[in-house]
């Protein structure tokens, strides 16, 4: 297998986009990428989308987006790993630069969710869960969630303040960051005494429904550092892993066994130790993913997660800062793009690029991405070289 | 790049399943594929379904099959490219066999079509085509084949009857095909008789609404050497194309481009001509597209697709025998599921196992699959060997 390198990224903003559809969105990613790579071809493409069918309508969406940015007839193919699409999309097109098939692969991630109705878009989201099993009684991903939450809070003692403190910390972060959804602080108390939606996670420990795409161009490393005049990244370790859809199939719902295995996978690959990170971007879907991630990455022993946001731990300035960006909870979430998302923020990081918000001396990053309630899960770790 | 071959293949019947749901299908060509294989683990796996959003409302299906077949928690992929995706998911299995990142990957092509109404399903359907621009305005797909059908009658004269003539080659032979939806014979005056859905496409032109999966287990071909005891089928080459999803996009109506291309880039890989080619399993959702695809794939000159069934050229005693499994249009076309089904037929000829429909000395097979009315299109070269 070939190293692999990422020479180009791109993102639109993130947030209710009305004036600009689905192909708008893909296209601006995946040509803002292109600039910035400074390709006007690619070889391949992968395109990670979670439901177009069922948002807009629109299956075969890697055929309408190589014609759409004037790309055609190169190969393109869509993957979906309901909100680990995006990632699933680094991983795919990863995998054909390594394999040798071909040399300038893009991957972009979108979603357009704000076209439909709340209601639409709840059933739309649910697909991600166990039809037979979860779904169709009735149970949305905030309920799912919930009682993760409740779970976690039994098992370790987590409270509402900590959750809260995720919110609070990722809004902080996300208020530097122009391409974020909600750029607004907020506090614990605007957290506890906002709108209760599934018991004990308030509409603020919620990320928002949200529009945007996200793109990277991969190219074999050798190629990269011939081509870029930017701090070439390289992708050190990729892994995935799934696990049931359905939460009563589980064990222990206070773990997300994906996330472990992927990250395990992702880290053997890279030859790294999780306290070697530098920062890491990961699926704040809800405040208790983001406690329950970091504890499945290793990032913080197991049962620790909790206090982590509140304790400065994984602030901007902590030991090891996590979502930078504002995460899925203030940066936005359009499922299918968050995974690239992700990534681009991470390149953004390791190229000294991040401005305000940049995290210093980053050398190495962690990208986690989550299908579902733990379904699935995709990680990528980056390195500058 | 290493070597892939293809060491078990595994498929349901095809057809009004009601019994069974998408899991289910999936599961159990799945298993099928693993038991002809030998093998109870494969290291990783990709689901080719069109819209299992659209038509039983549940995304994240990957992860889904990997925990109901019990192979959990292995990296599991949905591809998607409309009516494309079943050969998409082989493409994918094979780039990442041939990339040294996993060595037995298993492909599976599923769609679950008749658990909802006829307009949800068309509906559905129309998502493969371009939703702002065709979809939107009530096109449908028999719509938009008949209009390559009147295209390719004012350029060629192409007559109904030579029309009428691919589906009565393609019941005669999935008469003898025990998986085939549709096992009677037809004439060419029940074609001409039966309601006319767009004209001139007859009811008797189309493929059928369908249920079912097929899917096949890869290796790479060294390992496939030892572990198998049938004749080992090697991937030879593999094409992928894309043209736009809009008919108003192209310049020709006649023309298929993406399958010129795809079975150009499969042909070349393989080192092959398309006269070397022995059998040929190609997207003929409607027949048209047999006629149009087998002209693009080189099997015949262009412009005289539209007699090859009529004078026998591609029966299964011709020339170059197309469609021998029945087709899409005798076989059934579960739409994710049609391009893992043209690989099962391939691999079961190659083998010589193939019983009353056996194509004599079969050494060389090209499976072609068309996304939408040819905004994608796979093909993949097959050798014995």
């Amino acid at each position: 297998m070939r190293d692999v390198a990422i020479i180009g990224i791109g993102m639109t903003r993130f947030g209710e986009l009305w004036e600009e559809s689905l192909r708008d969105l893909l296209v601006e990613a995946a040509l803002k990428a292109a600039a910035d790579a400074g390709v006007d071809r690619v070889d391949s493409m992968y395109v990670g989308c979670m439901s177009s069918g069922l948002f807009v309508e629109q299956e075969h969406l890697a055929s309408l987006a190589a014609d759409f940015l004037g790309m055609g007839p190169i190969p393109a193919t869509r993957v979906e790993s309901a909100c680990a699409s995006g990632g699933l999309a680094l991983r795919s097109a990863f995998i054909e630069v390594a394999s040798g098939l071909s040399d300038l692969v893009l991957a972009v991630g979108v979603e357009k969710m704000t076209d439909v109705s709340g209601e639409v878009c709840t059933a739309a989201l649910a697909a991600a869960a166990d039809q037979e099993y979860e779904s169709f009684h009735g149970v949305t991903f905030p309920g799912l969630y919930a009682m993760i939450a409740r779970a976690h809070m039994e098992r370790y003692g987590t409270t509402c303040e900590q959750l809260a403190a995720v919110a609070v910390k990722n809004h902080a972060n996300g208020a530097l960051n122009p391409l974020a959804q909600f750029r607004n602080r907020i506090t614990v108390e605007d957290v506890l005494s906002s709108i209760m939606v599934a018991d004990p996670l308030h509409v603020l420990d919620c990320s928002p429904v949200s529009d945007g795409a996200a793109a990277a161009i991969l190219c074999p490393l050798t190629l990269a550092r011939k081509l870029s005049k930017k701090p070439v990244v390289r992708i050190a370790g990729v892994g995935h892993a799934t696990d049931s859809l359905a939460l009563y199939r589980r064990p222990d719902l206070t773990r997300l066994r994906a996330v472990e295995r992927s990250a395990h996978l992702a880290l053997g690959m890279a030859k790294r130790e999780p306290s070697e990170v530098d920062l890491a971007e990961v699926h704040d879907c809800f405040t208790i993913a983001e406690i329950c991630v970091i504890e499945e990455v290793g990032l913080v022993p197991r049962g620790q997660g909790a206090d982590a946001a509140r304790s400065g731990l994984t602030a901007r300035g902590g030991k090891i800062p996590v979502n930078v960006s504002g995460g899925l909870k203030s940066k936005g979430h359009p499922v299918g793009a968050t995974g690239m998302a992700q990534i681009y923020e991470l390149v953004t990081q390791l190229r000294g690029d991040a401005g305000e918000r940049q995290v210093k001396d980053a050398r190495i990053g962690l990208a986690q991405n989550t299908g579902g309630s733990g379904g699935s899960s995709v990680v990528h770790v980056l390195e500058v070289c």
